[in-house]
């Protein structure tokens, strides 16, 4: 077979990590905003977070949530209320301390002595103390609930070791707050929403994920439960791609959250709270890329189709560009997976080959050139970008359509990209997810054994707590591994914990993890 | 006539600012969060907002705009480079100066001493700088011209006096950024976008606004021109409800923003920006808003229909949800104003005549109430929020239509709401706009007479500058007016300007304002 020169210069297998940095560089995703910890989502980035927040946004209005919008800062002392958030985020936060910069006298700036807050603002970390404060405001009897509710937000954990979309000290997401008048309802709510990640990821994102309650010792600081979605990364890390928390009480209580009882007296509220964040882009890069850059599922692809017209700053070109336009009418007139097509003329100068690089590292799903040729026999050429090479030739695999056979087809071509990288990455971590082991030695050996990427591993456990559990929690970390969730709907094990030796209760995935 | 007992007990003409925090109070549009000068915007006021973003946005995406997002904080040494900005925005901003908390040994947080930052970040006010930093690094040469950027964001100016929606430490907003080559382009640019602005105003938010470049002394701090769109509300006071500006090539100074022209040589890109905020939400409750709460034009409305079935808690309940069910659906199925109808069967627990004061209040454009009886005659029963009262018998001025004659007829109806409300402001305003001044006495004169909510005046201006402009200011600050803009296409005045004695340049509109 001949050899593929591909579009990035580093590939996964010989750097994972560096190849991650490089596709996000070169497919114009992201880069350092030179602000520590912070990143500038550029405008092919930022516009799959656009699709993304659309299509979930779409997904949480349908299950009864309103958005609303409160505030970036917290006062301190909300902070101070419920111990285990506390001891949970009460770490690494920015802190507002002054309201006022005055000159230095030197020509600088300095925060102004006299504009000191008397009460230090916190930088949202996450809102559940605000929420918390409003929804005692709000609800007074059992009509008012459930109060189910929703925030499209920045928010900012200092963290100390960043890493683009994955960890960065500010970052984008939703979050859920609702209350209910039960703990079964808010159970229930807490796993409705755990639903809807699932099929956001796997039908939007094509990311298969793993539902499951995350152990004890990852709990969210102040949850009852926590629930998450896993999701394989090609190195077979695995990356949290969204969290489902019951908060039971503890919020309720901390703040007053209160309601009369249909049937007379007062009750605390059960509250949930759940999100996703832009690190679902550092999932989506590090499933579906490939050693040409980023392939984007159709779903969440800003464009789907991109036409390039091969121009050569000449007379002939309007006629070509004529061509091209009204290929792009007829394919953005039709729909693919319940929309309309999104179809983009690009005629910005450049060579065409540059420009058909460009993208193919974007990874936008089908890239359409169009030479004079072309036009002349009523075809074009067509790139598919889950496809992208002919083995055989060790060229670009195009084809060449005509322009009405294309946008008849496009709607099952688009459909066929967004199912095939959903399947592509699902049949890989099923290879790679590890059931044959029955002791801790065999986990030891699995990730021993000098594999590049070692995948995760499936292991029947009796689901201890406290002492025993930080012992069970330290025996991974010597491994650098973690305790990913405990998947739902499996039929329980058979045997003994592999950790304690007692009778297993469930089972629970170990990974190393991003 | 009748007396007519209206929703809200604050009138307007009675007390303007208070009737306008009952109008956000029991509209459910926000409220205080008790964080300083930071409001919670609730669902309702949300949903306007989420409209007001999707219009805009779809129209800025129209203009060639890519949207993107930089980081929430700025170091501060950015504020010190473009001496003009330091001046405007260095006061009253949002200071991070630590990076943790700690306890405080008795069972209190405070900022951790070890964790201070070396250089203090600063929350954003806005974003020329940080966005300068990344257009020196994106733009080299003519090709990269001209470079349309957009955000929508949070942004944080310490307001020492807030008002809701109008004036709030916290606000959201959509930034615009762009680079070009030449001032021709940019200046062209800038006026784009403020057309832009104006027809959003006039078409989605039904808000009739004068376009304007504003006087110098009310440039934003570092802009060579600044120009806005200014509305006017139902006390007669002006808003300005959007601004674009040229910056010239201040910003591009600052941050080295160049590029490789066509011709050789490296030149300065000349760059613009502009915004509009959820202050245009006060511009709507100011302008709609009546003495039974908010009116929201059928564009912006997050719901246009609300159906609310006369639920008794009985089983006939069950046959009427099912017949509003299918009027939801048959209204759902229609298009109005470019898009499907969006409508809320409104089924919550609660009194029918409350729950239709609820959303006279709130201001959705039609409210349909269904009964046992409009059931078995095949008609509902119908508000329009925008003509609520027969004035001959002071009760609201239902209409019956069947229906199927709703169905057919609500994209005219929900049309005509738009019309309505639009062309009603505009018709206060033009009755509210003085032309006949010829001396500043005059202008005294009219803000003298005791006029409870005067308009604005036109007057011709010989358009002074430095010191003599600010002499100007001084005197209109006495009778706490501003000078709002100059009106773009009209005929320049033929006399002496009211304020120097020399010939006139030009007209500018006088008011108070918000």
């Amino acid at each position: 077979m001949p050899e593929i020169r591909h579009a990035l210069t580093i590939k996964r297998e010989d750097d994972f990590a560096n190849w991650y940095q490089a596709v996000i560089a070169e497919a114009g995703l992201a880069e350092e905003s030179g602000v520590r910890g912070c990143m500038v989502i550029k405008p092919w980035g930022y516009g799959i977070w656009e699709r993304i927040q659309r299509l979930l946004d779409d997904r949480i209005k349908a299950t009864g949530h309103e958005n609303v919008y409160f505030p970036l800062f917290i006062p301190l002392s909300n902070f101070e209320r419920e111990a285990e958030h506390v001891e949970g985020f009460a770490k690494e936060m920015a802190v507002v301390t002054h309201h006022r910069l005055i000159g230095d006298g030197e020509g600088g700036l300095i925060p102004d002595p006299q504009a000191k807050l008397e009460e230090p603002l916190v930088v949202r970390p996450t809102s559940e103390t605000i929420f918390g404060d409003a929804m005692a405001r709000w609800i007074q009897s059992w009509r008012d609930l459930p109060l189910k509710l929703n925030q499209w937000a920045n928010v900012v954990r200092w963290e100390m070791r960043t890493r683009m979309f994955l960890r960065t000290s500010e970052f984008l997401w939703q979050e859920g707050h609702t209350a209910h008048a039960t703990a079964e309802e808010a159970k229930d709510h807490t796993l409705t929403m755990l639903e809807v990640y699932r099929a956001h990821a796997e039908n939007d994102l094509a990311l298969p994920v793993i539902a499951g309650e995350k152990p004890e010792n990852e709990r969210f600081p102040g949850a009852v439960e926590t629930w998450s979605i896993e999701a394989m990364m090609q190195d077979g890390k695995a990356l949290q791609a969204g969290t489902s928390h019951y908060l039971g009480t503890n919020f309720s209580q901390a703040s007053g959250i209160k309601y009369q009882a249909r049937e007379g007296g007062e009750q605390f509220c059960h509250t949930t709270s759940w999100g996703v964040s832009t690190r679902m882009i550092g999932g989506v890069i590090m499933t579906h890329g490939d050693d040409d850059g980023l392939r984007v599922p159709p779903r969440i692809a800003p464009q789907q189709v991109i036409i390039l017209p091969m121009l050569r700053d000449k007379p002939e070109d309007d006629a070509l560009i004529a061509y091209c336009e009204e290929l792009r009418a007829s394919l953005a007139a039709q729909s693919a997976l319940d929309e309309p097509v999104r179809v983009l003329l690009d005629t910005k100068p450049g060579k065409a080959a540059a420009k058909r690089w460009d993208w193919v590292r974007k990874g936008a799903p089908v890239i359409v050139e169009v030479g004079g040729r072309d036009m002349e026999n009523g075809v074009v050429s067509m790139l598919r970008r889950d496809n992208l090479w002919n083995a055989e030739t060790g060229k670009p695999a195009f084809e060449t359509p005509s322009r009405e056979a294309l946008a008849e087809s496009i709607s099952d071509l688009l459909t066929g990209i967004q199912t095939a990288l959903f399947e592509e990455a699902r049949e890989r971590r099923d290879a790679q997810i590890v059931e044959e082991v029955s002791s801790f030695d065999d986990v030891r050996a699995y990730y021993s054994k000098g594999r590049k990427f070692p995948g995760w591993v499936k292991v029947a456990w009796s689901k201890p707590t406290g002492a025993t559990l930080d012992k069970v929690v330290e025996q991974l970390k010597d491994l650098k591994l973690t305790i990913r969730n405990v998947p739902m709907d499996t039929f329980a094990p058979d045997g003994p914990c592999i950790f304690t030796g007692e009778t297993a209760k469930e089972w629970i995935y170990v990974a190393k993890a991003y």
